[in-house]
């Protein structure tokens, strides 16, 4: 399993992914699963896996490299004219490992499936959030549904419906995904710190304040012990319920 | 779907479940899904069932039949001698239920299985609280595990896991609750109100306070509506992150 957020907000995008993977759960890695390509000036575009890694592995490397030949650049990441035409990239090259994977005959108790996050911008145009299936089809982030999820979404949903506010600042921000991967991680084996993130400011059209969340991290631990008496606190400050008995 | 809690206090055990049923998401209904047998000074025990409503309620009246013939009542929710033999009698019912679903031909999109949790007292015994699986085997809450969720677990579970505490009131678990049941109902459709609770008093030996939470209930508006404020303030006392962009 894996936990990823990508939230869209007025001073601009913000991710988080976590970083285990497991075949089972006695066979558990550590691996990045957050993607940033950058053209200074131009384009800052950030990827998010969640499923399964050799595809997800498999995707990005298909990616990079295709952004490196010359006559296939005009739709790759570093080249093509919009996010939207991108993110068709990015769908065809998942439908095309999972398809390869399937039909080459290979069999595994897991799917071969994965969903991709995929948000950054390109000069002239605003910043964009999108999430793509593993059947390749996707969707944009819209005012109404300004965040996605994806991997194991519902432990750390509850918080992000209460507390996500398109104004807030990239503090809160983090304080908002740390309180919800720290949720989740306590209730599912399968999603562990460290955690990477990546802030991105609206129109720098460079990389942002990016970097990793260790599980030893002072603010980390000040957040995960914290929420446990900021919850009591919470539910003190409720009316009281009247007991008949 | 379905939500219900089952947890062991030191004052008594606390039970709640939702009420909404499906068989699809476009035919929705209400069903009680709390039964409670009470024998006044004697016993009370409560049941919860969250699985195939065809399943749930042909257990009940079979468990409500037996009880009334004499000479099967020995092993019976009313006549057996421990919450253990009872639990081994509701497990069995269980399992019988299914199996004769499965074996009789007949088919269905969802499964014909369900969860039960099941919790009371004997005189003579301590309140105990046990969970009943498909397959007909049980577990009992510990002091390591003091509550039981089944259905959608995952919504509510993180405030439970970060408030509960065993030596809480009846006031405080009934707005514990409705918090959990609030964020589950927020997410899952196939979770919905009114709530069905009943707390039981330990060493009573008699129903307890009992009754059902209406969508419109004052209580459950305030505390559905001043959750979400609670939360902010709860994520804004946490000390805030240094962003160094």
């Amino acid at each position: 399993m894996t936990y990823c957020v990508g939230m869209v907000l007025d001073r601009g995008l913000v991710f988080m992914s976590d970083t285990r993977t497991n075949a089972g759960l006695d066979n558990i890695s550590t691996f990045r699963k957050m993607t940033i390509w950058e053209a200074p000036g131009e384009r800052v575009i950030t990827l998010l896996a969640a499923g399964n890694l050799a595809t997800t592995q498999a995707v990005v490397s298909l990616l990079d490299e295709r952004s490196k030949i010359r006559e296939e650049r005009s739709s790759t990441i570093l080249a093509a004219p919009s996010l939207f035409q991108i993110v068709r990239t990015v769908a065809a090259t998942l439908r095309e490992v999972i398809g390869q994977q399937e039909e080459g005959g290979l069999r595994a108790d897991s799917p071969f499936s994965a969903t991709l996050l995929i948000g950054g911008q390109i000069a002239g145009s605003p910043p964009r959030l999108f999430m793509i299936y593993p059947e390749g089809n996707f969707i944009e982030c819209g005012e109404d549904t300004p965040f996605f999820q994806t991997g194991e979404t519902k432990y750390g949903r509850p918080i992000l419906v209460r507390a996500y506010d398109r104004t807030m600042s990239f503090e809160e921000a983090m304080k908002l995904l740390l309180v919800s991967f720290d949720s989740t991680l306590k209730a599912n084996l399968t999603v562990g710190p460290p955690f990477d993130f990546h802030f991105y400011e609206a129109d720098s059209l460079r990389r942002g304040w990016h970097g990793r969340i260790a599980p030893d991290d002072p603010y980390f631990q000040a957040i995960s012990k914290g929420w446990g008496d900021a919850l009591k606190e919470a539910l003190d400050s409720l009316p009281d319920y009247t007991y008949p008995g």
